[in-house]
């Protein structure tokens, strides 16, 4: 797969968008790059049962859901091969089974057919057929009017079919990269590997991505003519916007469960992938929605 | 409807939560809170194409989003009998239709019986089944192992069926208690009423909200004995918390599409309803990003 080609989601009626005032994109590396920088995602989806008509939504932390190359799903060693820095190409998503034993569970009954009917287990449609989000706030945009007020935000959406990983090499070096996705280098500084017990008690649910979609608003107050030519109101209605970011503070060391219990962090200074980890987030959260402020791309 | 007690909504199959290591709420209070306070929402539901199995989610921000008691729901005078600052009781949830068409005409025909079959407007199944989630972030929480990895965080699901409101006070009522739900008092600050023009464009969705779940994490790290055993294992991994909140900056005075184009803000000081919002949202955050840390409550 080259570089610098832009991949984009085909528009289909599930996918495309409608809503006006805010660009959309179906370009692979912008929405991946949303729900990789992510720290929670929202996964939905139908449960069998025909009396619930409500789409489940469970959140679910980046400690548990990663985006990959569907030619690494054959194992650890393809992602040698094709490092994940690519986020435009063709990607899937990875699910810890931590997140729910429903989800887990809804799963493996779609992927042996009792939920999509028959056994075509290889089938492009088996597994569950999930939809995951993401949405980055920016900024509150104070406007003239309350119906023209609006959030520069970025969001993302993809669905695909949810089965679970059964290979023991692909599921370990999913763990790998979920943990890593998080925070930098952070599996090689803890307690690794998982021990037996631990791998058979772990579900992985990988996603097959079949679509998705973007939506991105930057920019200052956006009002109608008929409020802008008038001075009055413009001179009674402050407008602007306030600038929104996900901030991380100073790592905590755990001290116990209680003070002195002889349990807490015993490392006597946070390590160099943590402090590096707190000082470019922080710090890209901020300038992007101060940027965001200033953007005159959409005006 | 007394202060003081505590409502639950009901625990059924749809609303069970069954992931462990955390606090299930099923308080009203706790739930309104948590979805109030989030700048960013998400809204699932299904469409009548039965060749698309994924649900729709879409992001909803607060500014499109309120909950409110449902007595207020016949007008805007019910409003100041029932203020709304009693999360603690059965409340309904108003959407903006600035969010979505699809959602919209979906919620239409859910009305009058094209999607959920017969015409019975007035039972409580008519509308369109939507569910609703929100979810803050509270911390990274680095354990021994990958698997323990954590978050702490607050996460609110509500559910329910969606119509759209016809009543023109109903509707300006809304269109008040949304805008006012973002910035306190920031209704009186604009250019009000809406004119007929507005008013006709804009769609309200009212939700029925018929039960709800929420989940709540916080405190350090929770490691298995095994690894707290192991002096060398605590000796080389870091332990502890990374707080996580969302950060208000300072306000931005909007300058015009291109500087000097004499259609920016002509307000020369940021009003006191603004500057006082940031502080007391920043504020909180963080505070509550930082007391979770330290909460034993869940050990």
């Amino acid at each position: 797969m080259g570089h610098g080609r832009t991949l984009e989601y085909p528009k289909t009626p599930i996918n495309r968008v409608n809503r006006y005032n805010q660009r959309a994109t179906y370009d692979l590396e912008q929405i991946h790059t949303i729900i990789n920088t992510s720290t929670v995602l929202h996964v939905s989806f139908n449960t069998p049962d025909a009396a619930n008509p409500f789409p489940v939504t469970l959140p679910s932390s980046s400690f548990q859901m990663i985006m990959s190359h569907p030619s690494q799903m054959v194992g650890v060693a393809a992602s040698f091969d094709h490092p994940s820095s690519s986020l435009g190409e063709p990607l899937d998503v990875y699910l810890h089974g931590y997140v729910s034993s429903r989800l887990m569970n809804l799963s493996r009954r779609a992927e042996t057919g009792a939920e999509v009917g028959g056994t075509a287990t290889s089938a492009p449609e088996a597994g569950l057929p999930v939809t995951i989000s993401a949405t980055k706030v920016d900024g509150l945009v104070l406007t003239l009017t309350p119906n023209t007020h609006d959030v520069n935000y970025r969001s993302a959406t993809v669905y695909g079919y949810a089965t679970l990983v059964s290979s023991t090499d692909e599921k370990l070096w999913a763990m790998e990269t979920i943990t890593n996705s998080v925070v930098s280098g952070r599996w090689a500084h803890t307690r690794v590997p998982p021990d037996t017990a631990e791998m058979t008690s772990t579900s992985i649910l990988k996603v097959k991505v079949v679509g998705g979609s973007g939506k991105i608003r930057v920019g200052g107050p956006r009002d109608e003519r008929k409020d802008l030519d008038r001075a009055d109101v413009r001179a009674q209605v402050w407008t602007g916007t306030i600038p929104v970011w996900e901030s991380f503070g100073d790592p905590v060391a755990f001290e116990g469960v209680s003070v002195g219990d002889g349990k807490g962090n015993l490392v006597p200074v946070v390590p160099e992938h943590v402090v590096s980890f707190v000082r470019e987030r922080r710090g890209e959260n901020e300038r992007y929605a101060l940027a965001a402020v200033e953007d005159r791309s959409q005006d």
